[in-house]
């Protein structure tokens, strides 16, 4: 299992200082959606010069105008791009189409998709996808539990709320990726937690 | 009805001159989402602060995060944000009560909901609602034709390329609001097709 380390809710600055100091026990630095609304696609630059050889995501979570931000997102230096499983599917297909003319990867957020949105968008096999539960369910909601039935023959993602303590449940699951977010950037020895999440999933 | 710029796909420069050139025919200026991805919510503030007395509308398609999204958008000068209806409920009322603390409005983009979601989301009543064809299933799928069913009670806005021929059948809809983008912004004299957009509603 990798480790994808989401910076949401913070100053570009901080959020490289955050990831300066996890970087040893973290594989992705996700650019967070907040991150991208409030300063826009230099968040995504400002992160790739700092850590050229970490796999940055840029969750940009598009819902239209797939060509227009999926070329902004990888020119900034994003590796993946990630797409809303509830947009049209010609909006996936114009990711997908986008990532592959950049040699880059989609990773498709299954936030709020019903069965039959699952079962169309598992045809595409070139995308990650995300079991993913959002801020405001778990912060407004109460929602705790990841619940997709991962399919093996796809890559996985996990986000949403996972603290050391429910990562025990993930490794039951095995999810290609871990998404962790406030659990580290919250916490106030960012680079202990970080060290702790890298040493449990061993 | 009145009439929302759409502006995407431009520098906030373009946007900013676009709008000038228009606003004697104009009553809102949308900065699209492509402006927020890229540039972030100063895209906002410059447009606001250009034109303070028109109706500011962040087209921030909010689909989790919703306190931090809405108070970002409506602190950078945005009098209605938009969220995306796909959204889980939860972000949609957290939207709707930001809007209600800052003295703002929701739009509610209904891009891609299935009927049970429009119906559930029907009963915001203080939300304007956007039928929205999106760019993608334009320009991709060849979709031109809004299909939602107005419901009297609600305001509606109307989206996706929308031109002075199309504009006749919407007449006969009576949307509050006609969201236009390319038509005026890629057009040669702008300013002269704003004109005639506005002669047509009268």
């Amino acid at each position: 299992m990798k480790i994808q380390l989401a910076l949401d809710r913070l100053t570009i600055r901080e959020a490289i200082q955050i990831a300066k100091s996890t970087e040893l026990y973290i594989d992705m630095i996700e650019v967070g959606t907040s991150l991208i609304k409030e300063y826009g696609v230099t968040s995504i630059s400002a992160l790739k010069e700092v850590f050229p050889h970490k796999t940055i995501v840029g969750d940009i979570k598009t819902m239209d105008n797939a060509t227009y931000e999926f070329d902004l997102c990888f020119e900034a230096g994003a590796d993946i791009a990630t797409v809303m499983g509830v947009a049209p599917l010609s909006t996936i297909e114009a990711c997908l189409d986008r990532a592959k003319r950049h040699g880059k990867t989609v990773m498709i957020d299954l936030l709020n998709t019903t069965d039959e949105q699952k079962e169309a968008l598992y045809e595409y096999k070139e995308a990650i996808f995300c079991d993913h539960i959002s801020k405001d369910e778990q912060e407004l909601a109460g929602k705790k539990v990841n619940e997709v039935s991962f399919n093996d023959s796809l890559k996985w993602a996990v986000a949403g709320g996972i603290t050391t303590d429910s990562l025990k449940g993930m490794e039951e699951r095995k999810p290609d990726i871990l998404i962790i977010g406030s659990a580290i950037t919250k916490a106030e020895q960012p680079e202990e937690v970080a060290k702790i999440f890298k040493e449990i999933i061993g």
